[in-house]
């Protein structure tokens, strides 16, 4: 079990990203435009595919995975200002209403699939118990964040084949530096528009008063009618009506994505939940409606303000005034909408339990009708 | 004072709608293209402009107005189900409270500067309490709905021009039928992505298990950053980036947009909630980010369920199942995108205080681009 | 027009407030046992009361008035952090959605009868519009935070009787040190638990790590039904069936309350939240239960960090970890509890339109019911 | 592994419950006084007792267990509407996000230990998986509600003792009738205001319009500082300070209370959202303040209306109006105040991890301090 993808954001020799053929997108992307272009945010995978043919529950074929992501890197405990947002709100993301609460976060944030959520959320628990010394109790790290999207289109869902050891592998995984995107983590299974999705990531570099400051977006994208699929503001879904899941069938908004948001600017809860809102935006944009049975949720963080860690005396914190926050707004729905179409553009065709078939969306055409709208010259 | 503008949507012998342009839009538009398709919703609106030349706070000049919306016709004190959404709240929509805790709306809902809340919500009051057998008390009309966009780049908006009788105007001149778009009501003085904006609206005809349901839109728009104006999928506001309110200064995402949506589908109040988000979706797609000094508010109400407004024994209550309400969400972001782009092909150029100016869009320009990218054939 | 009721709070030579009687509360009170121990905070009133006898609408008898509350004092235009909750939303206060956008309050809380919180909205602007330079514009002032409760059972209130000038005195006399409670301000004919009501105050010294903070809630009580009002524990509504506003009727849980809570611990907007929703506690323990018809509307703020203000630069913010901040919450509920408990005991009996009469709660029958059950030992 | 608790509500010759004691309450318990009482509703519980002495992570001793709560039985999978609310969000409760979205609950409701959350999340879904026909796919039961309070002073919370046979075993056993309270199912290793808490129930019959309906509330209690123990208005913890868990210390508010609420009343979910926050009130008259370490979160459901479930055509919903839902909430919070106090009175005194010991409130004393406080005669 568990053979790698390797598209890595970023690296030399790879497949394109989207940007690299070409499709235009507002913003300045960081070094490795992916989300760990925020100092401190790593990202860890454990991609998980074997088997292929008729669906044994409990045997497989199974395409799944599971990805985690360090505000603050794995060595670190440290909280994180936080907020999150629905969208759509048929999915799962734990640990929320701590989130909420507290106005941040104290522990990695993990994606998986619909019906392994439980048992990467316990392995979290159990990972940092093995860390922590007899007795000590952390309250963050009893309620973890963990999301999901569901694959059960390719993947044995109902055979519960995510361990706690898979979780494990995830969160020590974790680096910072170029990313992989496509058929990799809890994106390995996933559908995004019809076509094949997956993990995407992109970031954006912005400059308020003179300070420099970093966004960064991680979709696990499963969501999305064809028809509806909207890339640099060209109607590509409409143009490309072939290549369905199941042929002849366009397809229901039946998925769910999820969207980490991370940035260095430094906001106060209530000013991440601004931000995360916007996710919404970039993801419209794209085409995406919020179907009845998408789960569409994210969470957003900021790395700045060390002292939000802080359990007594006063905390000394940072806060960008509200007066000069829309660039961050901008930045976000940017990031999300380029994250998605990178996850698009990375992820390869795949065959799952049942022969399902689920295509990559063909670069060629993809340009040919990007080029007939007027948006790509080449 | 009150020079009425006479964009009457989906009237005869007028200056093109956004459609006549030639300008594409996802859907299918009931009779007017309007939120009045919507049987049951009227519309009136009170149009205030006089003076011209240098502000004398108090004297003028006005360019402002009312507008006044009614779910079941004036006639009707009947309740609707109902529910708001804010993507960015630098505005005011009174009554949303109860609205929250009631899943609904006893009233109209007005539109006016932000300045002229106050007395358009106590004259609402008025209006329906000198309707009322003496000692009669209906908590509903008590606590009227009434939200606001800034007009006061054109208008004398610290000379509270406003009065009761123009909210009593606007109130008394809804009407059932086509709606005046552009310059009028509330949305007068208005100003969206740097052209002049203001009132528009739109409608979407939809098909749900062989039933007809209708869903409309009115927007006040008065929000936008020039540069992220698009059009059809269309950088319009990247290739017309002249014709600036201010000489060489393309502006802040620094007004505000309220929009009403209203459906004949019998939807509960938690299902308005999740229709009334996806406003945010169509206000993306033209470019809307929910700047920070933006108060974008908007609210949906269902015209069904006559029973709503039972205060003893039990309502008979119609639901749409959620299984089937996806094509609902879709026509909303519709609605809402082709209402926003009416409200600026309709509003004309107009000059207030100071000489402050506010240029059209100009049709001839809109259109060039729209062809370079492909958009329309003509 | 315009007899003043002179309970002051903490002042000489006053009829007793509730811990003169003996009544026992949780905590320590501040010096004047008033919001206003909260350094900065001011408070205004005016009160307006005239004609007596059959109600003729627009003639009176009058029985009303407006509260005016600045976090930092009226000469300062500073925000505030701030956060709001609702038990029960058949009410109004109005800039709340920008309060939760911006997480903050630029303006004074104002509060008067449910039928002039337009025209007192509008008057906060044009208060400030004359104090701001030709052509400046502050965002926070044109979205004033106005709140209410209905007192239409004494009152002529569809006569509309306050004005622009009652809102601008009650702000132009507002003032620290001790505070009038019962019949006054917004206050002024209101009912609570069918005894008379109106305006109350209290608070509370706590100490977190060494540090000293206060905690002060001022409310405006006009809810509850009779049966459930318990005070030190006590049933005391159960004890004293008697005296209702209408013989022979224990009334509805029909009114509202609004409750203002001001602190100068140094708490965030996400904080704040928390807060606020403990006054439901404070109101529970006396006996609200948020009755359908009742507008149970709480906001809080902290003086804390004047930075908050700041519109550019980065804002510099002190906060108190989570990890300590339950005595607040503590506070929050038992300086509630007994403001609101001050308002019935300084309210005095009131005869309104058509001669409808509410009662004080009478001091004898009340102390002798709290000794029947051990509450009080004189 | 496995020592049943048996203190069944209703049952003869059971250890008393509040109201045998003679401890007053609000209103009218069904036939159970428990949440049962609500036709349909079914509780179940794994309670799971084993070992002694010193800690061995892994090995135990174990003070754990499942609790399960089905709205319409355990043989269906009908939907009810739901609502859920927080009054401090240190906690979980998965599945909430389409309880909020949805408006409802195909699903049963479990509650278990912090660090067991998720293997118990996971076993629902398992549990339907295997009772589903292959390749069926219900998206309600792959999001199930699962609740947590955590109980690691007694248990080895981090040995994760909870298995997913643990969960069917609960899920299983779910039955009408009288309901079991004290230390048993999720409920087993808790402590509640400094005593030894645990599982408690009750239910009230109200009459609204001559129609009958029950609310019922089944609470797993670990919440509470001593000194704030307030019962029957009486404050309880201030005269019972010793039988510390702790000796010497009075202990923090740092535990969690799950709550929920049933009834047989046609609420829609914006009405359950009002129901449910009262649920906070009830909590309240008890002394729970919300502490900053709590997870105070409750949920309702109403097992009227069978055709919530209906997913094409229209579902016909009855719908109580909100003029006379306010029985409706002083129901849910006297009926929360008397399952927490059954929860006090029966649970005995535990021993768990280390020899750590929880004392039972004694009945004896209780009850002297209600006689002195004049609130029983006996």
């Amino acid at each position: 079990m568990g053979m790698f993808a390797c598209i890595v954001a970023g690296a030399q020799n790879q497949k394109p990203r989207a940007r690299d053929l070409g499709i235009p997108f507002d913003g300045t992307p960081g070094t490795n435009n992916a989300i760990t272009d925020v100092k401190g945010v790593e990202v860890g995978y454990k991609t998980i595919i074997s088997g292929s043919g008729k669906l044994v529950v409990g045997k497989g074929p199974v395409r799944t995975g599971v990805t985690a992501i360090f505000p603050r890197g794995k060595g670190s405990l440290d909280r994180v200002f936080a907020a999150w947002f629905t969208l759509n709100g048929n999915g799962e993301m734990t640990g929320t209403t701590w989130v909420d609460e507290s106005g941040g976060l104290g522990s990695p944030i993990l994606i998986t699939n619909t019906h392994s959520v439980g048992v990467v959320r316990d392995a979290v628990i159990e990972w940092y118990a093995k860390r922590m010394k007899p007795g000590e109790y952390d309250g963050d790290v009893s309620l973890p964040v963990v999301a999901e999207t569901w694959d059960g289109f390719l993947n044995d869902i109902n055979g519960f084949h995510v361990t706690k050891e898979d979780a494990f592998a995830a969160l020590e995984a974790a680096t910072s530096g170029p990313v992989m995107e496509g058929n990799v983590g809890g994106g390995t299974g996933m559908i995004c528009h019809g076509f094949k999705g997956g993990t995407g990531t992109s970031s954006r570099k912005i400059v308020i008063d003179q300070a420099n400051y970093t966004v960064g977006a991680l979709v696990q994208a499963n969501y999305g009618k064809r028809d509806l699929l909207t890339i640099a503001g060209v109607p590509v879904g409409k143009e490309i009506m072939d290549l369905q899941r199941i042929e002849g069938k366009p397809g229901e908004d039946d998925g769910s994505i999820i969207v980490v948001v991370a940035t260095d600017a430094p906001l106060l809860p209530h000013q991440l939940e601004r931000v995360v809102k916007r996710v919404a935006l970039g993801l419209g944009v794209v085409g995406g409606r919020g179907g009845n049975s998408s789960g569409d949720i994210f969470i957003a963080f900021s790395t700045a303000n060390p002292e939000v860690t802080k359990n007594k005396g006063i905390a000394r914190i940072d806060m960008l005034p509200n007066d000069v926050i829309s660039p961050i707004f901008e930045a976000t729905a940017s990031a999300t909408e380029e994250a998605i179409v990178n996850a698009l553009v990375a992820a390869e065709t795949m065959e799952g339990i049942n022969g399902n078939k689920v295509f990559a969306i063909p670069h060629v055409r993809l340009l040919a009708v990007l080029k007939k709208y007027g948006r790509i010259t080449r």
